[in-house]
Parts: C-alpha cells; sequence; structure tokens
C-alpha cells in the first residue's frame, strides 16, 4: 500500500495561485485525474489543479512528460483514463511525481501553456466504465434499510461474512451535472392488488464512494488481498439514483434493476490511492462480538490501513432554493472510514470466484451512513422513509426528492499535519 | 415485426452443398451472423453457410456489396457485429436479400472465393457487449425454483406483473468452446455457524436464449413495445453458468452476484430477427385467472406474433463418457415459445425507466423450462436440487457438474413449410 512521500510534502506550493488557497479541494497534494473537452474537442485526460486543469496530452506534446515512458505518454494522450489505470502504481507514482514538480512553485512554470482554466471545460466520465458494481458496505445503511423492509430481520445473517454487492447498469453512468429525468415504472401500493405504470413518487439519491479499478485480473485468477491495492486506481464520488417505490415492487427475488438504472452520477475528478496515502486509517473496528473475516479477506497490513478518512457531505438544493438566491443546504455528514469493508476487500471479493476486473470498471460502495441521525446517506434513512419529512430552508420539506431539486455531493480528507484534499463535486438535477 | 419473404422461400438452394443437407443448421434461408478469427489474423464478421462461412470483409473488398451503402459496407468490414447491429431493420434487410442472392445456387458462384471452411476459423463474442442483463421470463422455472428457496411461497407476487431481471457481469461472457473454472466462493451448510471458502460443490448451467439489441435508446427515452421489435438484432444461445451454493448464502437481499459472474458462455451464431420470421408464434397464453400484461407492455401484434418456436435442447458428456466414445446424452428439451414474457416485452421493459439500451448489448431469457420433467433446463430443477440424481450412459449419476463435464446447448425452428434452421451449439467444459 503507498505510503506519503515528498509529493505529499505539507510546504510544496503550487505557482497556479488558487491551488494554495485554503481549503481548496485541488492543491498540489491532490492531483486528481479526469476528462474534459473544450467547446467541441475531443476529449483529453487532464489534471485538476487549483481552478485549473492541467492538459496532459499538451504536456505530452511539448516534451513535459519526456523519459516516463512511451506507455505512459500514451496513456496521457488517451481520451480517457483506461489507459494510463491499467499501469499500475508503479507507472502512476512516477507521474504523479512529475506532474508535482512541473506544477511546483519552483519550477520553470513552463507547464502554465498547458493550463485550462476549469469554467472552460466540460468534465466527461473518467473512463470507460466495462462494467459497473454495487456493494451495500456500510453496516449502519444496511441495518438502517433492513429495518424498514424487514422489520424482524434488518441484517441478514450473510452480512457480517459476505461483502454484499450486485451488477449496475453501467450504460447509464453519466458524468456529474447531467440531469436526472424522473423514471416511471411499476408502482404498487399495499392497499391496490395491482400496480400502476407511472413516474416514481419516492425519488431518492444515495451519497456513494467509487472505486476505479486499475490493473485488470485475467479470468479465473483471483485477487488476493494482499495485492489488491495495487488493482485500485482512486477513488470518485457516486449519487447512485433509486426510485424506492418501484425498488420496493421489483426486487424480489433478484434485487434491484430499473429502480436503479435510469441513472447513476460519477464525479469527474478521480483522487489517486497515491493522493489518498497520508489518510488512510484502520479497518472499521468490527465489535468483538462478530465473526473475523474469513481469511481470504483479511491482511494485516488491510486491517490496519485499509479505511480511508474521508469526509462526506451531502447537500440540497431545492427549485424554489435556487430562486429566492438561497445556497445548497447541507443535509448530512458521514465518513467513509467507518465502512464495515475496506476498497481491498471489496476488489478481492469481487474477484474471488475468478470474475474479472478491467481497467476503468468501477466498484460503488453502497451508500456510505454513519451511526448517527445526521450521517444519514440517502433520504430513505434520514426521513425513516418519509415519515419524518426534511426541513429545507424557506419552509419546504422533503420525504423524496422532487422536480427541480439538485443533489450535490462533496468529499474532503483531512488529517492533523497534512494539506486537506477534496473530490470536487458530484452534482446532479432532477427533471421532470 | 418482420414477414417472411423471398429470402426464406423453401425453395431456395445454395451453391455451398452442405447447406442443403436436410436438418443442417444453417440452410440459406437461415444465414445468421457471427465473428471470426483464422489463425491469428483479426476478427473479422461473417455469415455461416452449411460448413462454411463468407467472409463479409472479403465479400467487402470484392465489391460483393456494393449499391447496399456505406454504412452496411463499414458493418461488414468491423471486427465485431456492434456497427451492423445499430443500423436498424431495413439495413439488416437489404444485407439479407444480398448474401441470399450471393449464395444462391441460381448466383454466379463468385462468392466462393470469400468462402472460410467452419473448421479453420475461431469464433469469438458476436458483439463487444457492453451490458448483460439477464431475466426470469419462464414461469416454470420460477415457480420451480421458487418452491426450493421458498416452498411456502414459490411465485412472488410481482411475477405475474414484472418480466423480473438483474444486471449480469459482461466482463465474464465467453464465445463457445471456451473452459469454464470451478469458481470458489463463500458457502454455508445448513449445519454449520460459519460459511468456509472453497470451490463451489453444485455448480450448475442454465439454458436460456439471449436477445442481442439492435439500435439502442437514448437515455431517458422508453421503448414502446410497439417498436421493440426494430430493437432486436437477433437471437442466440446462451449458457448461465451457476453455483447454486454460493447463490443460495449471497443472494438476499440484492440478488445472485459471484454465483453468476464466473462465465457465462454465448453461442457464437446470431440467428437474425429476419431469419426467424417464420417461426413467430402468439406469445404465450396466459391462464384467464392470470393479470394482462399492463398497457406499457401490451401490444396485439406482440401477442399475435411474439413468441419463437425454438426448440432448446441441453446435451451433456463427462469425462467417463468421452474416455469411453459415448456420445453427449440428451437431457432436457424445452421450447421458448413457452416463456411467460416475450423478447419484446423483454425489452420494452428494460427501457421503461429510461435506461438506455445500446447496439450489441445482450439480454438473456432465463432459463428456459417447460411444464414438464423432461423440459427444465438447469440441473437444479432437473435434479430436484440433488434429491433426483440424473443418470448418464455408462451408469454415471450427476447431482450436479463434475470436473471434466461439457454442456451443449442446441436450438432449432421447425414449422410446416419452412426449412429449418438452427442455431450451432454454445459448448463449454468444466475444468477444476
Amino acid at each position: 500500500m503507498t505510503q506519503p512521500d515528498a509529493t505529499h510534502d505539507p510546504g510544496l506550493r503550487s505557482f497556479v495561485d488558487s491551488a494554495n488557497l485554503p481549503g481548496h479541494d485541488f492543491p498540489i497534494q491532490n492531483l486528481p485525474f479526469g476528462v474534459f473537452r473544450l467547446a467541441d474537442a475531443e476529449p483529453r485526460v487532464g489534471v485538476a489543479i487549483g481552478d485549473a486543469i492541467l492538459d496532459l496530452t499538451e504536456a505530452a506534446e511539448r516534451g513535459m512528460l519526456a523519459g516516463l515512458g512511451s506507455l505512459i505518454e500514451q496513456g496521457c494522450r488517451a481520451d480517457a483514463l483506461n489507459d494510463l489505470m491499467a499501469l499500475g502504481p508503479e507507472a502512476w507514482t512516477r507521474l504523479r511525481g512529475r506532474l508535482s514538480a512541473l506544477l511546483g512553485v519552483t519550477s520553470d512554470h513552463s507547464a502554465a501553456v498547458a493550463l485550462r482554466p476549469a469554467p472552460d471545460v466540460t468534465m466527461e466520465l473518467p473512463a470507460r466504465v466495462g462494467d459497473y458494481s454495487d456493494f451495500y458496505a456500510s453496516i449502519h445503511h444496511a441495518t438502517n434499510v433492513g429495518a424498514m423492509f424487514r422489520p424482524e430481520n434488518p441484517l441478514l445473517p450473510n452480512y457480517k461474512w459476505v461483502p454484499i454487492g450486485y451488477h449496475g447498469r453501467s450504460s447509464s453512468l453519466v458524468p456529474s451535472e447531467t440531469p436526472v429525468r424522473r423514471p416511471l415504472g411499476q408502482l404498487k401500493d399495499d392497499q391496490s392488488d395491482a400496480p400502476r405504470f407511472g413516474p416514481t413518487r419516492a425519488l431518492d439519491y444515495e451519497c456513494e464512494v467509487g472505486c476505479f479499478i486499475g490493473p485488470g485480473n485475467p479470468q479465473g485468477q483471483p485477487v488476493p488481498i494482499q495485492s489488491a491495492g495495487r488493482h485500485l486506481f482512486g477513488l470518485c464520488l457516486v449519487n447512485d439514483w433509486s426510485a424506492r417505490d418501484i425498488q420496493r415492487w421489483e426486487y424480489q427475488p433478484l434485487g434491484p434493476f430499473l429502480s436503479k438504472s435510469f441513472a447513476t452520477t460519477v464525479s469527474p475528478w478521480v483522487v489517486t490511492t497515491d493522493a489518498l496515502a497520508p489518510f488512510r486509517t484502520p479497518a472499521a473496528n468490527r465489535p468483538a462480538s462478530d465473526p473475523a473475516p474469513l481469511s481470504y479477506l483479511f491482511d494485516s497490513d488491510d486491517q490496519a490501513r485499509g479505511g480511508c478518512d474521508l469526509q462526506l457531505e451531502v447537500w440540497l438544493q431545492s427549485e424554489a432554493m435556487r430562486r429566492a438566491g438561497a445556497m445548497p443546504a447541507q443535509v448530512s455528514v458521514a465518513n467513509f472510514r467507518e465502512m464495515y469493508w475496506t476498497p481491498a476487500q471489496l476488489i478481492t471479493h469481487h474477484a474471488s470466484n475468478g470474475c474479472n476486473l478491467r481497467p476503468g470498471d468501477l466498484l460503488a460502495s453502497g451508500t456510505v451512513s454513519g451511526p448517527t441521525e445526521d450521517s444519514l446517506g440517502c433520504l430513505l434513512e434520514l426521513t425513516a422513509r418519509g415519515t419524518r419529512p426534511l426541513a429545507l430552508p424557506g419552509g419546504e420539506t422533503r420525504r423524496f426528492l422532487e422536480d427541480g431539486d439538485e443533489v450535490i455531493l462533496r468529499g474532503t480528507c483531512r488529517r492533523e499535519g497534512a494539506v486537506p484534499i477534496g473530490f470536487g463535486e458530484c452534482r446532479g438535477r432532477v427533471i421532470a
């Protein structure tokens, strides 16, 4: 697992002034990767630095990446991150070292010609996602939701043994800021004998963390937990929009399907494993009464450093708030370090049957909820299935999302002695 | 929906003699599409005719496809079927007419130079599958399996309303003849408190039909049932290998995951909607006590012609049988026309929430089982969960699959007054 190095030095500053502002998501210690488009040009790989984006195609063409090797240069000139993701941690660290040097205040500032102002670009999905899987790795979320659907039996007997997951829909992944159309589906009231077909009346968000896969594994060859970290390129934010009424009626016996597959929003910037090194934490404590992970899911280094101190905030702004000039309201704060399963455990479990993961595949964590009432990562939990409406500034209340509502996810890593880094935003607005 | 035309004329014969043999899967009335590779060459699109394959890149280069338009020619020169699939039914029908003329006995036989002997090639997956979804469209299968997992409640209340489905794993789709490694996973006996991790002891096949999507739909725009047929390029055979013990322990509450994602075998030849026109049947009869489909899933033409008379056979050959020179044994025969939901209903339901389907996406039907004991499409049903072992020639019995077992799926469409057409084989052998 990556250890902090010189690129994390809190004394480092960039010649891009905005990157040095206290609390900016993208200081020189972060350097997240994304894919951007300038007007009608082809998508390009870039790295966020303050309010600017370093255009890696331009950087490569101007020789700034010389000596890193042809594979890294090719990856930087691609139209998605898949090729860079495939290269593995040594290549990522080498590239990060060069980018840190190029953007540092002590450089010759020649990289300035390859900078693009962030407001001028459109952000795309970071990678071509071959397969998108979604887990259920917060025991708080699983317990809360289980209690609503199965009050007598909230946490199923497999939960503490199996990192529960299911396959999602890769075609419907959309980048941040793409409007999300309220889906139609079959809805059935308890009072009715028959379902009807219409727009969901229980549209929800789910605040999740996404893990982008680096090098893949060949089909039939599992990934040992000791090397799972080498397959993790980095993390992003994911809003797994969910139609609770469609879900409730369709999900047995094969799991959620159309209740999720209308849209899943992905944040544009992938914060790399390298950038996260200072913020790793021990895996969440399991109560002594819980079983230890089976040996294929247990590694002492993963237990010691497999968690991540990543604070996740959900913000909401309604149409009425926007019209009144009110800022988005924060509705919850949770922390990714409290998940029951680590990213390494998710990767190893996913590949344990020989399933092949490919570079650019996305594994989402499932809703990140904490143990307290203000740390619940979806409205289903936050409003106790609509029974405890959420109050918004201006007097509105919400049981579920209404048309015009915009949901904004934010993520920040902080630690004593390290420069905080952020994830940017994962943003989507509901349309009719 | 396509109607039979001159390309289905039972009097048509090909200059490729093997195509005229009675009972051959690939007469000139079939013309299924696939992707083949000659030695180490790049994959190419081809059409099966008797024991030969028409190389469409070669046919295009020699001008045999002239006048069909540049998009069709480009699609024929591609390395997968996605581009042809995207073009839609008018293009497919135009191409089919040309291929029928080129390969007919009354042609000038000039297409002979573009023929490759089938034994010389390796078959690949027909398309780059962006997303693979799997349904549960046989009510016989759903009832039988439901009775094992939930004896008191075999068919859930949503079954007759919702075409139940879930997302599968596109990375682990493999072409016919790829060996299938017995997966590891968490297994839990009823007697044990804790699961253990090891090779599945309940490996099963599932005989299914796959629907390859032609033109896609934009995200947010459902596909009306009346035009769903235009989005169906054709059908193939699918073996959805399943580890029943892994499935039983992992599947609640989010559905099957690692019990399925180690491998799914796809037959190499896609039989087109055009070729299937003579074999369309009414949708399966629903008992009068069953609810009518909701209006978004109901179309009178689909009710009249949305089924398909496709006989599906499962054959099994063990290692011992192979060594003794014994042929594979037929273990079941079912018919696709008995499915509760039609392909058009699966497509329309899948897109009803705005989920975007893309050209080359694969929708599998779920296990095709009939109402009788000899028409059950997986061992779980055929052996009543292992309690009624299957007898094989040579004295062996099977509860579930053993290493060395080879499973072969075959499909044939027959109808009075039409030349029968076949699907070729979907074949896979279990390795340790």
